[in-house]
This record gives C-alpha cells, sequence and structure tokens, in this order.
C-alpha cells in the first residue's frame, strides 16, 4: 500500500524526456508541475532529465537518470517506448520505487510492443518498482499538485481563448479509468460541474498496476469518500471483484462499464481487441460485490456527488416534498422504475402535516400525501416544517426537496434554513429546482455549499437518491453478515 | 384558427386588474408588457383598467372595461374569480375575442368554483370569445412580447440578485403545458440553454381553449417547427390525437407526460383529481399518432433541439465518428438501447476509409468499422474527410460525431470546417463532445451556431438521433399511406 502512496504523495518527481519545446509531452508534463510547485500546491523538489539541457522551464535539467541528485520518489517518463525498460532500469538502480510510463507503443500496438511491455514489466519486478501504465494519461492529485495531464492546457475557438483542459478542484471523489481520453472528458466534467477529485489514475495497459490494487488503496485513503471506475473489460476480474468487495465496506464503489449492449460489446471487441465478456456476467459480479452500476457519464458524477455528501439511507422509502405537482409526480416515476418505495405517510406523519396546514403554516389546498404538494402558494416556512415532520417520521429513509423556485413565497434563504434541519440527520436529503437561468444555477450551487446534492430535473434527484437506498441496502447485507460494525 | 392567432400577435392588449403593488399579478403583467413596449418588442397598444388609478406606469388606465377607447386583441384578466364572468361579459359587448384569465379559483378549487368555471365558460361563448385558462399562468411569445409571466422577475440569494425567470430568446421551439409550474421551469431551462422559442401556452383548466386546438394552431404556425406538450392527463383525448396527427403531417410532436407508472399515476390522480388514466394506453396512442413521446426535461429539449436544427433521418442506420473509443461503445450502447441500427460500413465505405488511412489522411491505428475511432492522433482533417464519406454512403441515414476536443489535434475551427461538409446534405448530424469546462462549452455552443445539435455526453446524442429516425419512421409511413408527398 505504501508504495502506491508515493504516486500521490511524492517528496520528489523527476520528468523523464523532460523537453523544451511546448506541445510535447515531456513539455506539457514539466510545464504543470512546475506551474503547481510555483503556487504552492506541490511541495516536493522537481527534477528534469534531458541528454541536451541543463535547465528546463526554470527546472535544473540533468543529462541522465544517474546523475539526479537522488532517487525521485516518482518518475514520470515520457520518451520513446524502446528506452523505457532501460530507463526503468536506471530509476530502479537509483532506488525509486514509482514509476508512471506515459509512453505509448506497447501492447496496444501488438507484436513487437508485447514483448516491449513484458521487458518491461520484468525490469520493473526486478526492482520492486511499482508502474502505472504504460501508455496512460496519468496521475492527477489536486491536493498534491501531482498532475501528468500533458493534453493542451489552453485551445481557441473564434480567437478566444478558453482553457481546454480545466482541472477539478481537490475533493473526494476518486475515479479510475481503463480510457484516458473518457477520463479528461470526466476531469472536464466535474471541473464544470464544481466537483471535488481527490484521486484520479488514468492506467492504460495496467501492466502492472491495475484496478484492483488501485481501488484497494483508494479504500484506505483518508481522502477518497467514493470511489468511480470507469472500464470496457476487465483484464483480473476476480481480483477486482474481490478488492471491490472489500472497498465497499467502507465507501461506496460506482462503475460505468460501457458495452453493455451487443453492439456495445461488439465494438469494445473491436477496438480493445479485448474480450470484452458478457454484459450479465459482469452485471451479477457487480451486484455480488455491492458496486453500484450507472450507464452513463451524467449518472456516474450524479450519484458520485450524491454519495459524497450524504449518508446511506436506511431503507428505501422515499419522500418527495414539492412546490409543483407534476415536477412530484415525475420524481416518483423514476423512484419508482427504480424500485423504489413511496413512503405512505397515512397515520402519524400526514396528521402532523395535517396539523400544520390548519395552523395556517403550510397552504390550505396542499396535498399531505406523498409526493407532498406545498403548491405555488408555499413558502419558506413551509418547506421547513414539512421537511422536519419528514426527517423525524419513522417511515421516511430518504426525502426528495423539489424547491421550484420560481414561486413568489420562495427567498433565497431556503437552502439555509433547510440545511439547518436537515444537518446532523443520519436520513439522506437531495434537492432538486428544475431551470438553467442563473438563478436556478445558483439556488443549487448554494445546496450544495450547504452539503446537499442539487440536481436539474425530478428523474436525476431520483436517481441520486436511488444510489443512497442501494448503498445503504449493501451495508445492511454486510451488517446483516457481520462483515462490518453499525 | 385567426382567432388564436390574436393571443400571439394582438395590435393592443387590456391589463384588467392593473395594479400600482409591486408583486401583485395584476402589476407584474403590466410591467413586464410596458417593458416589452418600451424595448419595442411589443409593437401595438397597451391599456390598464383599474377602477381607482389614471395611469399606472406610465401606461393609461381606465375606471372599467366598457371606457376603453376601442376593443383590446387580447385581454389579460387578473382579478378574483368572482368578478371574471362579468369583466369577459364587458369585454364581449366591447367586441374583444381574445381572453386569458390568469385568476385561479374556478372548477381546481371545486363546488362553487366548478359553477364558477361554467358560468365564464357560457359568457365567452355567446360572445365568441375564446379563452385561454381560468388558473395559468398565460402565454409568452418572444417574437412579438406578449408576455403573462407573473412570477417574481428577480430574486436574491445570500443578497446578490439574480434574474429569477428567465426568457428564452425567440425561436423556432413551441410548448404547451398542462401545469404552470412545470411550464415557467421549462422555460427557464430553455432560456439556460439557449434554446429558442415560438410560443408558450400554460392554459391551467382548458375551459375554452385546449391542447387539440393549440395542435391545429401551432401546426399552421410558421415560426413553429416542433411542438412540446407536457400533461398530466387529457380531457379530450381523441380530439388531442386527432389533432396530433394532423400536425405531425407538417412538423413533429414530442410529449411529456408524467404518471408513467403505477405510483406516478396514483399521485398524478390524488393531485389533480383527474381520472389519469393508464399509461400503457397514452402510449398506444401516441404511437399511433405519430407523437414521439420522452420521459423527463432533458430529452424533451435534447430531443426538441435536434428536432429543430436537423431534417429527420431517412432509415435508422447511424454511423458514430469518434476519437475516444470509449465514447464510441457509450454511443452504440444507447443507439442500440433506442431500437436503431449501427451501420455496417462494409464494403464501399470502409474500403474509402480505408483510402484516408493508405493517404496518411486518418491515423493508421484508427479503426474504420462503426464507431469509426479516429483516436487521440486525429486531427480536423481526419474528421472532415471521414464525415464526408459517411455522408455520402448508401448505408449511413445520420451521423453522430463525437469529437472530445482534449486532444492535441483538434482546434476550434472543426465546427466550422464540418459544417461546410454536412451543411446542405439531407441526412441529420448531432454532434457530442463531453466535458462541463468553458472550452467544451463553447465548443457545443459553435456547433449549435452553426445549425448542429451539441450533446454533452453520448448517451443524449444518441437519444437525440435516435428521435430524428423516429419522427423519420413516422413521415414514411404517412408517405406511403398518401396522407403527405415527399
Amino acid at each position: 500500500m505504501l508504495l502506491l502512496d508515493k504516486f500521490f504523495y511524492p517528496d520528489s518527481i523527476a520528468v523523464i524526456g523532460a523537453s523544451r519545446k511546448p506541445g510535447k509531452v515531456g513539455h506539457e508534463i514539466l510545464r504543470i508541475l512546475k506551474e503547481n510547485k510555483d503556487k504552492g500546491i506541490f511541495r516536493g523538489e522537481l527534477y528534469a532529465v534531458n541528454p541536451d539541457a541543463r535547465e528546463i522551464l526554470g527546472v535544473t535539467t540533468y543529462p541522465s537518470i544517474s546523475q539526479l541528485p537522488s532517487a525521485p520518489d516518482l518518475a514520470v517518463i515520457a520518451i520513446p517506448a524502446k528506452f523505457v525498460p532501460g530507463a526503468v532500469d536506471e530509476l530502479g538502480k537509483l532506488g525509486t520505487k514509482n514509476v508512471v510510463v506515459i509512453s505509448g507503443g506497447f501492447a496496444e500496438i501488438g507484436g513487437e510492443g508485447v514483448a516491449l511491455q513484458e521487458q518491461l514489466v520484468e525490469v520493473a519486478k526486478k526492482h520492486g518498482i511499482r508502474l502505472v501504465g504504460p501508455n496512460c494519461i496519468g496521475i492527477l492529485c489536486p491536493e498534491t499538485g501531482v498532475d501528468t495531464m500533458f493534453l493542451p492546457y489552453e485551445k481557441e475557438i473564434g480567437g478566444k481563448v478558453f482553457e481546454s483542459l480545466p482541472r477539478p478542484k481537490p475533493g473526494s471523489i476518486s475515479l479510475i479509468t481503463q480510457s484516458g481520453a473518457f477520463g479528461v472528458a470526466c476531469l472536464d466534467y466535474m471541473a464544470g460541474e464544481k466537483l471535488g477529485l481527490a484521486k484520479f489514475v488514468s492506467y492504460g495497459n495496467r501492466a502492472d498496476v491495475g484496478e484492483a490494487e488501485l481501488i484497494d488503496y483508494l479504500a484506505s485513503d483518508y481522502k477518497t469518500r467514493v470511489i468511480l471506475v470507469y472500464i470496457e473489460s476487465l483484464g483480473r476480474g476476480k481480483e477486482f471483484i474481490e478488492a471491490a468487495r472489500r472497498a465497499v465496506l467502507s465507501k461506496p464503489i460506482v462503475v460505468l462499464k460501457a458495452a453493455r449492449t451487443k453492439a456495445g460489446t461488439r465494438a469494445a471487441i473491436s477496438h480493445t481487441a479485448a474480450m470484452a465478456g458478457r454484459d450479465d456476467v459482469y452485471d451479477a459480479a457487480f451486484r455480488q460485490a455491492g458496486i453500484i452500476r450507472v450507464n452513463n457519464v451524467e449518472e456516474l458524477f450524479d450519484v458520485a456527488k450524491a454519495l459524497s455528501m450524504q449518508p446511506p439511507a436506511k431503507g428505501k422509502r422515499i419522500a418527495v416534498l414539492t412546490d409543483g405537482g407534476g415536477a412530484g409526480v415525475m420524481a416518483v416515476d423514476e423512484l419508482e422504475s427504480r424500485g423504489q418505495i413511496i413512503a405512505d405517510l397515512s397515520g402519524e406523519t400526514e396528521e402532523r402535516l395535517e396539523e400544520l396546514k390548519r395552523k395556517g403554516i403550510i397552504p390550505p389546498i396542499a396535498s399531505v400525501k406523498n409526493p407532498i404538494d406545498l403548491t405555488g402558494s408555499t413558502n419558506d416556512e413551509a418547506y421547513v416544517r414539512s421537511l422536519e415532520i419528514l426527517l423525524e417520521s419513522p417511515v421516511v429513509d430518504g426525502v426528495i426537496v423539489l424547491a421550484l423556485h420560481h414561486v413568489p413565497g420562495l427567498t433565497g434563504n431556503l437552502p439555509e434554513k433547510l440545511a439547518e434541519v436537515a444537518r446532523g440527520v443520519d436520513k439522506p436529503v437531495v434537492f432538486c429546482d428544475i431551470g438553467q437561468g442563473e438563478y436556478a444555477v445558483a439556488f443549487r450551487e448554494r445546496f450544495e455549499e450547504l452539503g446537499f446534492p442539487a440536481y436539474p430535473s425530478p428523474e436525476r434527484a431520483a436517481t441520486a437518491m436511488s444510489a443512497l437506498t442501494a448503498y445503504g441496502t449493501v451495508r445492511r447485507k454486510f451488517l446483516e453478515a457481520g462483515l462490518i460494525t453499525p
């Protein structure tokens, strides 16, 4: 475990194949690490290796690995494939134990590439070196500034320059991905959605470090609250499932596996030349391991956000609190489609809500059946007092609050007021307001700042809540099996 | 038909129940209309009626309807329910033919409200007046500035003021909605997503003008290219289906009907006190009428955007062109899930793509099987030349272009270059780039400016394409039945 730790928390990094030429992989990686060092995010030593330079971008540069002043904790290699095994051998002699090989030209090209990769693994093993890659995008850890994302930083559209690959802020969601291209797209998505990242690993050909070990590591990583995995096929499926089963005891794992249909599987086989395997077999294995499976990138992060912010639900009985009847119906539709139970509030809970109505706290035309419809005549107070009752109700395991902000009685203080009621209660609450205008966006952001995941549609809120009950169910199952303590 | 036209193109509007008091419905409506008049968007005459004022917000105000200088083309009523039939009677005497009744307190409250609504309808009928409402949000037509959206214009969050109910720009998507609350949420969504609106109608209790008539009107409306309908239940189902069937001959209709599950139906019945009816009956009727059904707000507008920008597909054989293998697989997964055919390119099309490879125009490691994976080594030229071949291919009915922008070889000129190839070709092209960062957002916007709908996930792009093939199928069916000419 300690060995993997240095991939994310190195005291020193060497870029092997550092280049003066902007656009070159070895230049971009050095540039980003140097920037992170200058900003004080990366606090370790930074070295570069290039036979023809003594200094690049202000970083002291050594002609060869053997001339480095000390063994770097982490080496990032961006040199032609045929030189990589030799470089790793030199690093091993120096005492480096963690290497990221960005370079392609190994098993993914077949033929001699396969042999070269075998040679690479052998050399690494000889020295006890752990390898990420080859043929990968590598590692991103916003907390420590380890960042090997070499793709263009800025690009133009119509003469205007934009950040092309924005990095997410530090946070509690970790992602490991078989596809580098999809991985950077996910980072871009997270950055735009203001989701925080703990660790990101694109492991490419997984010649050494693979999914199972990464999952084990992330399970033990204090900063990671949710583990996300993108795969197209599994190398060592049994190990993966076993690692997942262990990890799920402490934190949720969400898997997005492409190739869920026959056509998708055919496409995956044609592209990765790997046996993608039957999707239903994966599905059963995921379920057995307590993995939450999602079907697309939006769902991946909707679910991750909920799991990183809210406690799992103790059951599937969900209440929906809304000011829009139609939106309430949509939430209920999606909850039922996802196997949730629409909490039956009849009895004490309904009685307490009726009392609010008698007292004039919620509108007389409100419906106190689930979904509870406070109608367009609602105000903040009606939401607060209703949510209080739902959170105290013994027949409710989680609450979706749909507050369409347009109605006159709702104010921008609603998030604070609701948060005050829900904070510290061991029952998940997720939020929804429909709209993409500036108020709707700011309203949802305010909820998230306060720790409540917020969604732009009832269906996405219901999807998120379903993941919270799914993880709750897994935990209950494991509890009953004596695998965890409450 | 002419009667409904004046709801959207009136030469004069009177606000009955105009108020001096900000926040009051009769104030907000007058304020917005006055603003639109001052901006030159609303070009007609504007009158106000209030017994106690001679001027409100700079608008000449009359003590009673009978004192208005002439019959307004359109009257918007926001006075207590019990006075509404009398006001409509006065308007009828004056000669007004189009009235929007915003006021609630009619059939939706039951009992005396039902009787009052019957009385209202009778009075209107007597004068040949067409009514929208009562109990509704009313009408929005960005082109002419008719806007009865009375909900708060601005709201605060943490001391900062935001536009609370942004209006979409003029455009070609029309929406009619049973739910006012959901309707305004949709407007907010459209505004944020920069989707253009032709006509919006929240018809409330549909005492007179209902879905069927509105669909007939929008079918004949030159500005409307796609008709969207949100319903929870149908008043006159047979009329609706017949109107839809007629409209679909000239433009697509997309319906979002909540209450698609048992729990949702129960909730809808409890809330609207209407017989929601069995969902499968609706489903079959929609299909027969050639209506495209969607399940949530995101899908509603994803589909609307595609249908408003691109021609329907002549068949279901879709090609996917990508630089990310995983994203390609996801698109194929979703296409297959939605009953599309993954175009088999073997033969001439593959041969032409192979030729590009031999010429060094597309990367040697590219896969020319569908999904065509140009890999991270692609550049703009590879996309342009491949798309050209796919659009010319006799075995391809539509193309999804997934261009993950992060790779070094792609530039901000790709949208223009691809548009040049695709423009004028009678085959739909939809676009996708994953990411929520500023570049991804700007990249997608650029495609949309050029007329190509762009989506942030392969699944959403596939959903949009499936709607284009669905509408193509409907058109083909109607063609074969001799109902339309090619």
